[in-house]
């Protein structure tokens, strides 16, 4: 039994600082590195990766629309074909800089409003996945479970890997319970670690009704902005050894 | 006898285009494709590369400094380990798209500012290609003929190419006559047809004082922004076919 | 009987341009001037009002969304708090360059997206226009005439002019035909000359069908990417003027 | 007796923030508001004004180089004539936005390589200066002590008021000890205090020889980067309190 640890990471920009990479590169066995559109900049991108590179965790793309200011947060209607070029572009500059650094990109994950509109939008979500495959045919997609983004990886034949939340509460469909709402949010350490436990080891999503919703429970999504989030990551990290669940960078499915 | 014909390309962003790359993708062997900093955007350069692509014209990454106001033109104090991870997210960028279309990146040539500032300083011409060569050793290194960057491309024992122009006029130690100054542009397409079939025979660059100096007439760069541009462009592949030169995609020297 | 005619200007960004701003300052009274955000940057903008302050053009302030590489013209989802912050902004920094030379700026005009999500969203529109009158409560807001914007113009007690075009068709609600579809664009001069004269002389938008709406006919928008759109500007002009119609900068309504 | 303490502020952008200025906002009696070239958006620009609004401190434009990426600090070869407008541009976006808060802009600061280059270059300065007047003639140029920056204000019959810095070292000729040079920094909160009652009694700058420097005291440079710059501020403000000095927005000198 076997478990990813994934967190955002080098999206920082010029003089700007965002997040605790330091404290999460030695939680986590992959780091989703910005590219440059809605964070990260050349500097940061190299810096990261050569942290990531040092202790052995797995690089991952992270691309998002160019939007600094929104920090790729806001939903922006660009057409697909555009979409594409903009994650081949980012994947690139990404792939470019590993090797480099002798290292390589092993996983692809979308950002932020991009990755929300493509977790409803399979069209949108096989567009971008397609373009990253053409680039690299084996990159792994890291896809948020049970959503379209799954779907389009599966159809496309890719290989492929879930990701479930560990500060995040779900509804009965396997979709997060919306920010704002009641059991949007798990703020606590220990509650969050065992509730990963519990999915990684049931391979299912659990509801907050209790339901239990098979699921492809292969990454967890960690957070490094402010001391709580660093404080889960540290105790899921902690509760998944416990349990002795194997901490390793993604391996895909689908192949 | 052979030489490459080379223009900047694909350096539109957006909405606004620039120079006239449908002209000069029937004229060129090679070109440089702009990669998002000075100029160009993941939708251009997708465009360029495959134009490019369908030609048979080799396709080259074109860095800048990462100023589109100021088109790459402006100088920049920015310090050599950030121009070479600037290159190299540059690079990457180019060479993800070029592998989405099934094709790929052959030449590397530095843009506007950071190029005459290459020319002129061996240590940063010298961190720009490293950079590169980190990215793809392989990778044909387009420099400029008796400069700074053919200093650092030799020392490095790189591949690489000449570049000479067809519409300057140039000093006895085969520097470029500042814009400004008399005989610093060639107008007249028969005459610089007759230069470069000169140039590229003999195998020297000719001084506008008659003098011959030896030098790497690997490629011929030539312009689109103008009708004179294109005419020039026209008239010098014109010429050096009636010459029997063959024109060709770069080859790289140095190995 | 008088009209505006108006002209989106000063769209391109350093080294690249967009239109034709020489040839339509001669043709209308009012100039659109984009102020950095989607296009135009400081030395753009001092270039159009420049030229627009000499030929007695009144000068607006054209705002639109922080996409460079979309020209402003793809939706953002942007909170109409942020709107206003970034309109101001915009505003602020065209009347800054027109106070530092001699001019003003009488009119403001969104752009884009921007302007098309005013057009259906009162309180988009009103969040924009209320920032743009906390700057300067006596500007002129040019609105799409009988749309959202023109509801939100007159309920904050704005001064205001409606805004209609040249080369498009109008569905019986007054909104216009969209684009793709048979009787979208007027590519006719003469028509188009003809339909402005019958619009401004009767103060109503007549739509294809025939019908006439009753609507603040005070400013015709007019175009300068590509020879048509100038030739239906020009003839717009001559037809205004035969028609003994005043062409002066608009004056707003609503006070 | 009275002096100024000003720091720069807003120098955020969107998700990323900079420096403590909730802290300095109860310290300082000036904030120099960034403009969004070099930082600063138009979010943060309007949080920043109005927490200074609500605390009677002085707002200052501080318009820099368009370089995020490099905070503004790396030096460009921007034209004057191109610099005028970008600091015209800058300015106008800042007097929008305070005009649209209900306050106004009473000053005007270069930012980073643009200060230092102009502290250097008197017809650059001129240049800058030339430009922010032509857009209120009644705007403090905040300038560097005894530098071509004073120069250039008082040639210009400008209202000028003059910065020391509470931290740093200097020399003889009244410039700045280079940082890494012996001298450099001072970083002990008393000393720093200590010297800044000295310097703003004596009205002149006493140079790490001893050497006093008549020198135009009127405001004191403060920095929120870090719990030693934030300690070395409010040991200023008490030392120049303890001292009868009167803390109070920078008067203009020069009329």
């Amino acid at each position: 039994m076997r478990v990813d640890l994934n967190a955002d990471m080098g999206e920082g920009f010029g003089d700007w600082s965002m997040g605790d990479d330091e404290a999460l590169l030695d939680i986590v066995t992959s780091a989703n590195v910005a590219c440059g559109a809605h964070a990260g900049d050349w500097d940061v991108m190299a810096r990261t990766m050569t942290r990531a590179r040092d202790r052995g965790v797995g690089i991952g793309a992270h691309p998002g629309f160019p939007d600094l200011q929104g920090f790729g947060r806001r939903r922006m209607a660009m057409p697909s074909a555009s979409v594409a070029n903009l994650v081949i572009w980012q994947f690139g500059a990404a792939r470019g800089m590993a090797a480099s650094l002798g290292t390589k990109v092993r996983h692809f994950k979308l950002h932020g409003a991009l990755a929300n509109m493509a977790s409803e939008d399979v069209a949108l979500a096989a567009a971008a996945y397609k373009a990253a495959l053409r680039v690299d045919p084996e990159v792994i997609l890291l896809v948020l479970a049970g959503t379209a983004q799954e779907a389009a990886a599966t159809e496309l034949g890719a290989r492929w890997a879930g990701e479930i939340f560990a500060d995040r509460g779900y509804n009965d469909d396997a979709t997060l319970v919306a920010r704002g709402q009641p059991g949007a949010m798990v703020h606590d350490p220990q509650e969050a670690a065992a509730r990963m436990v519990e999915f990684v080891k049931g391979g299912a999503i659990v509801a907050n009704s209790g339901r239990a919703i098979p699921a492809a429970c292969d990454s967890i999504c960690l957070h490094g902005d402010g001391p709580e989030a660093v404080g889960i990551a540290r105790a899921v990290r902690t509760a998944l050894e416990a349990a002795n669940v194997t901490l390793t960078p993604m391996v895909g499915r689908g192949r």
